[in-house]
């Protein structure tokens, strides 16, 4: 049996900010019946993965390609991968069977070819909706808890701020970092998600960065004590005034650079000053060098859930079609919490 | 009985690069006669130490006066604290006694008045030179040695590389790295310097960065590897190109930022996304942070000096009187090694 599989690919490499007309919906039959001697897995996707990141892997100079296993340059006409839930719909691979559902590196697509070797797993839900295992209990949540708890190292009463609060995992550092008894504030771009931060998500405080003229005094605003740890969305100029208004052995963890991904020019040029004699500590992580504390992860992660410790905020999009306008909406910061893109009905 | 105390000043606060306008020698009665129950020390100053960190002092808006208890910010008119190595003239403090050498919190001037509280230690010699014990078994060799094995914890075969490489810390973290195993290449900013670092203190290449027009095509050429370590003492634009030459897990020690004492716009600006992708930690220390460490780095330092492993480099002028000159001479990159003035025989 053949099927069509739709996929979203790029046109060009992408400069600046993303724009439809940077993508294309892309048609191809996929024959469902596998030779028996193939070693391969036909996965429909349920639930894929958008994230801010892709777009560095979109430019005609990625970073990223040469410097990461887990972020190669995306081609432009290819299938993008990305992390993702779906079930499995044929499979000469012995550890899968026909209904699995599954989780690993699918694609931006309704259907993903994955080969012996390639990263997929079979998902125990836990009783949790699919679309979490997308994130919260993902690769965004374990972004959040490596970045925070291993980078940074909160300790009860420390001040706490997150930028691209309401982000997909700014939300969940707030959270974490609130349950380690820490003071929280969030900034984010609009009213909405200030307000979103602060009732919601239980956030000591948030501001909404669009509004003020002078970042420097806000932050002096919010932390008259000072910041001990920046989890940093954003890079650019949030990031040195972060470092303008933090205290000795303060720690920034280097989770993503919107503003670099936008504008290679923009990047922060923080005191170094500061750094030597605040003895500050910049890291940058990648949350795949994380696996090993998985486990860990998803086991606090799900009992906070449980206990109703952890509000989920998901914003999901429906059809393969809609991914390129849910990706366009990252950078214009329409998105409330996990960017997710539902595909298929299990 | 009095004597003349002559100290140096700043008559204004620096900007910019120092001259000699902006010093001033003092010169003031001193009753060596101390009143039996004051707790009063007072040191003839044999050697002082003359170090770059010292012109951020200077500055009208010091960023280390409110961060920094080991640097807080000099007053114009007032003596300048440094570290040094003297001798007891006059004690009423029960734990020295006239005749004593001794090492602490000193002042570039010919004496220095220690109330209760102010730090100094009687001095073992180990049977070093006195100077050893301003530099390389000092403050800058606790630097050094601290930047480099708790901030960077070099690994056999990694690849280093140390900027200002022949200055009283660059030269010791080259020398420390080689006896760990690493592959060590220095900048400094002539050809002497270059021949010194390679043909004296045996770093495995080095180049003068005056003649680069590259530095990225430079750091490229050095290594083709990428970097592991940089041990950082200039900031600016060859942090960036360190940055960009790194690889996975790199480490930089923030020791020194020569380029901002000068001028803060000349921040470094290193790309994030790099920072990210490979996982690079930016840390900046002071190595009074490290006093718990200090028995350690000295039995190991006195050891390689003993057999030779490691070898002192010294630039030592003479008299109070020549200290503005020798602290210019930083800045015009004039240092051979550890800067120290020597004051008076013992």
């Amino acid at each position: 049996m053949d099927v069509v599989n739709r996929y979203i690919t790029i046109n060009n490499h992408v400069n600046g900010a993303p724009q439809d007309s940077d993508f294309e919906l892309k048609a191809s039959p996929l024959a469902l019946s596998l030779d028996p001697a193939s070693n391969v897995v036909i996965v429909k996707n349920l639930y894929v993965s958008i994230d801010p990141y892709q777009l560095n892997r979109m430019k005609s100079f990625s970073a990223s390609q040469k410097t990461s296993d887990f972020a190669v340059a995306i081609v432009p006409g290819e299938a993008i991968d990305t992390y993702g839930v779906g079930k499995v719909v044929a499979s000469t691979n012995p550890e899968f069977d026909k209904g699995d559902i599954v989780v690993g590196l699918l694609n931006w697509g309704e259907f993903t070819v994955i080969k012996a070797g390639g990263m997929l797993n079979k998902l125990n839900t836990m009783g949790f909706p699919l679309s979490y295992h997308v994130g919260i209990l993902g690769f965004s949540g374990l972004t959040a808890y490596a970045g925070l708890f291993d980078i940074c190292k909160p300790k009860k009463g420390e001040k706490v701020f997150v930028s691209a609060a309401l982000g997909s995992v700014g939300n969940l550092v707030g959270q974490f970092a609130k349950l380690s008894g820490c003071y929280v504030v969030g900034c984010a771009g609009s009213k909405e998600k200030v307000a979103l931060l602060k009732e919601k998500l239980g956030f000591d405080d948030a501001f909404n960065y669009r509004e003020e003229t002078d970042l420097n005094s806000t932050l002096k605003s919010y932390f008259p004590n000072g910041i001990d740890i920046y989890f940093d969305n954003v890079g650019g100029e949030m990031q040195e005034v972060a470092v303008s208004n933090m205290n000795i052995n303060g720690r920034i963890a280097v989770c993503g650079v919107i503003s670099e991904y936008l504008d290679s020019e923009k990047r922060a040029a923080p005191s170094m000053i500061e750094v030597i004699y605040k003895r500050i500590k910049i890291q940058g992580f990648l949350a795949g060098d994380y696996l090993n504390i998985f486990g860990d992860f998803l086991s606090t992660t799900c009992d906070h859930l449980r206990t109703g410790k952890i509000q989920p905020l998901e914003d999901i999009s429906d059809g393969v079609e809609s991914i390129p306008s849910a990706f366009i909406s990252l950078y214009r910061g329409q998105n409330i919490g996990k960017k997710i893109v539902k595909i298929a009905e299990e």
